[in-house]
């Protein structure tokens, strides 16, 4: 037990804080020695099932302290977790558990129906079923209680550094979904980067409302445990939360946020997706006593890599334009832009990022084809086209595959995002090229209007022209009325909305 | 360039900070992207004298700004660095180096009469001698600042994770020196266990007043250029300072102490070896603006793996007894106290403290035997007896050799300290067992009284009756007029007491 553990976590949280609460969900709460000693008796129900070293836990369940106790459970029986998000078609779950071949299979209540696609692997053997509820488990279903009652506590297999803890699927840069192959070091390396950051400790209070099949949600379950602090399923007390900007939308549209105590409210970092300057300002100044945080990164980075800090937060350096930026390395982190030849670029220069450090995944799951493409040079090529100020703040202009050329014109849909963002009647905004005979592409917007507010296409459009070169501007905006397509990450899915567009085109 | 990097703290600390200052060392301060620049040369000109991965680069100097960069230049070359401690005797000095077969010896000015008895291999094989200063070098060395002078910039060689990055000579639990190996990844866990403890961020301006050859200099070398913070080689404006006990006495013995502007001193870390309470509440009362926060731990453990926190020094948890203490499990750290099979010691019981997680060393160099022995069953031996309270806090009760055994009791030699310490004319004591034919070993003490100050040897035991049993108490006291034998890293040395003993007694 040499390296890097996320299971020594647990072990240190009992040694300093026995007796305080390690899990609140709902009504229920759960003393750091409670919630290790279920772990430990999961982890010898999974290893009396046949887990062995790096076999694979499938789990699609809603985030509860069950789905903590499966997290920490797989690990400790020296088992890879595989959270797979339940958003999915049938046919993708369906998919994604037979690429990862699992030894057990554990379904939340909401999802036992599941097990007409999972309960059998290709071959038509059955697998080993797990219902994550109290009480009784239906038909074909270990209960998971009796596990728990049924098993003494096992010691941890004891895995740890390259080993593999969790295997997270992500459409990442192509559109084949992949098995991130994230390690036990990989995730210590997270958590050594954004816990000085986020001033995080033993009295940290985190707030797990982002779905555990995610990455930021799932690094923030590590770096949670390893200081000993206190994971809220429902929000009481809390003092960190991790958001992505579709939920600040959300929370400013929501009538009681000016009326609820958001006092205990320390740390709230954003990330996944750019962050229109206007929606972050205008959250700041809805939560004055909150420090906000900024991090950026991606699956294979276990997720981050940057970093803008809660001083780059306050007034003086907001205004300096740095809220537009995606920060600065991590400290465990090198982040470099780079050419379509891999080689570096200066400052100011846009081109691919690229990151590389202890933070970088493993691989992808059965496909050393695209791990080699992708870490090719001993680099994490993120898909991501930025460029770097003389400061050393990255600032991420768009996909690569987001990036939108028209009339032999390179056009960033997150810089026409940012434009028609501003706009006091535009709730949310996702920019896409259109193909266009002429053009190649055009641009193209969708909108969602605020409640109650309206404007035109003509008016939106003379609105970026007032902001940006004017062949940047949206020759088109479909104001829509249904909301927006988005992921288990609640990121907009720009895919959905070109398939959208091809469809009515043809 | 996947794994842990120390040396890509440096590009990091480049990119976000190119300006600021790195080290400030007497009337010369060098930015990050001078000290960058010429750590690369010297990198360039390692690799051009033969340095190739893995060789070893010896370094006795005092320290200075070329120091630091020696020990980022060999790293960066693809070396490993090996400080020795000028404080050892010639043939100590020459036996380190033999063991380590070094490929460079980097001497400073007051050291270049080393090159006498360093300067050959044991078959007589000159060594490449390096001038550690500037201006023009004696015969038979090279000159630093030519070598900077003649190349251009080296890449980083690439070493991470698991790669050698220093090998630290220590005389640890047995009395012959081993060289402990020290990885990237190691130094990378201390990093993270100790920079959110003492808020370290690139605002941190850290003095190196003690020597970088021994361990916990060296481990803040590293994580001050993690957080891309700036190196003191002489002292101004300084925010972070790490002292043993020793100095913290001498610094209260300094008139000027009060008088002096210390302002600027957020937290000061110490550690290395027991400190008595009275002179811990001493120093807090004098320095009350200053965060105090005691690490526990070894070379071995790159150093550190308990940590008392400032807030562990606050009256009220203070008043708990608790600043006798060496702190809870650091972060990434599993620690224990075990019996001499190794089994797991209750809450409250005596034993050896065992260490286990990514700050432990790689091995001793060249002996295979001992590494099988301290790192057995996967945990660090520490040859220290404590043991942990209800609350998680580790007791250091004593080093397993410093126990004495008198009339078949044992006695930790560090409580009798504390009792000594207590006295208001003691200002620094040891206490060791003395060889007695009646009781096995009696308890001895030798004791340093303060200027000015009287006490006698009956009069001190008699100090010692009210506070500790009878049994424990000192049969005999020393009151030394010299001062004690110190450490190269100003640890009282028993061994010297004990064989001045012997040889008094003989």
């Amino acid at each position: 037990m040499r390296g890097f553990s996320l299971t020594q976590a647990i072990r240190r949280a009992v040694a300093i804080r026995p007796e305080t609460v390690a899990v609140i969900d709902g009504d229920q709460a759960f003393s750091w020695r409670v919630f290790a000693d279920r772990v430990a008796r999961l982890a010898a129900a999974f290893k009396d099932l046949g887990v062995g070293p790096g076999d694979r836990i499938v789990l699609v369940a809603l985030n509860s302290h069950r789905t903590l106790e499966a997290f920490y459970g797989a690990m400790q029986a020296g088992g890879v977790i595989v959270p797979l998000n339940h958003r999915l078609g049938l046919g993708e779950i369906a998919a994604q558990a037979d690429d990862c071949a699992p030894t057990v299979v554990i379904l939340g209540p909401e999802f036992a129906s599941l097990a007409d696609v999972l309960g059998k692997d290709p071959s038509g053997n059955a697998r080993v079923l797990i219902h994550c509820a109290s009480g009784p488990a239906p038909a074909g279903f270990h209960a998971y209680e009796d596990l728990l009652a049924e098993h003494e506590p096992a010691d941890d297999a004891g895995r740890s550094g390259d080993d593999l803890a969790c295997l997270l699927y992500t459409s990442g840069t192509t559109s084949a979904a992949k098995g991130v192959m994230l390690s036990h070091a990989n995730f210590c390396a997270n958590t050594a980067n954004v816990v000085p950051e986020l001033a995080m400790d033993e009295t940290t209070v985190h707030l797990h409302h982002g779905p555990l099949f995610h990455v930021a949600s799932a690094a923030r379950l590590f770096s949670t445990t390893h200081v000993a602090g206190t994971h809220v399923i429902l929000p009481t007390g809390v003092t960190h939360a991790t958001f992505v900007p579709t939920m600040f939308r959300m929370m400013l549209d929501e009538p009681s946020l000016r009326t609820t105590d958001l006092s205990s409210l320390r740390y709230v970092s954003y990330g996944s997706a750019a962050m229109p300057e206007p929606l972050l300002r205008e959250f700041m100044a809805a939560l004055p006593g909150t420090r906000l945080l900024q991090s950026y990164g991606m699956t294979e980075l276990s997720p981050v890599v940057t970093i803008l800090g809660w001083r780059d937060h306050l007034p003086d350096a907001a205004d300096s334009g740095r809220l537009r930026s995606a920060g600065r390395p991590a400290m465990l982190a090198e982040v470099a832009v780079v050419d379509p030849a891999d080689r570096p670029l200066p400052t100011g220069s846009h081109g691919e990022i690229v990151a590389s450090g202890p933070m970088v995944m493993q691989g992808y799951w059965n496909r050393p084809d695209l791990t080699a493409e992708a870490l090719r040079g001993g680099w994490m090529h993120t898909g991501d086209i930025g460029y770097f100020d003389e400061a050393g703040y990255l600032y991420v202009v768009d996909r690569l595959k987001d990036m939108i050329i028209t009339g032999g014109e390179n056009v960033w849909s997150q810089e026409v995002e940012n434009a028609l963002a501003s706009h006091p009647a535009v709730a949310q905004c996702a920019v896409i090229g259109k193909p266009d005979p002429h053009w190649g592409e055009a641009v193209h917007a969708v909108v969602n209007l605020r409640e109650g507010m309206a404007a035109s296409e003509s008016e939106l459009i003379a609105h970026c022209r007032s902001l940006i070169a004017h062949y940047k501007c949206p020759r088109s905006v479909d104001i829509r009325d249904r909301p927006m397509p988005l992921s288990g990450a609640n990121k907009i899915l720009k895919s959905e909305l070109r398939a959208e567009l091809e469809g009515r085109g043809s």
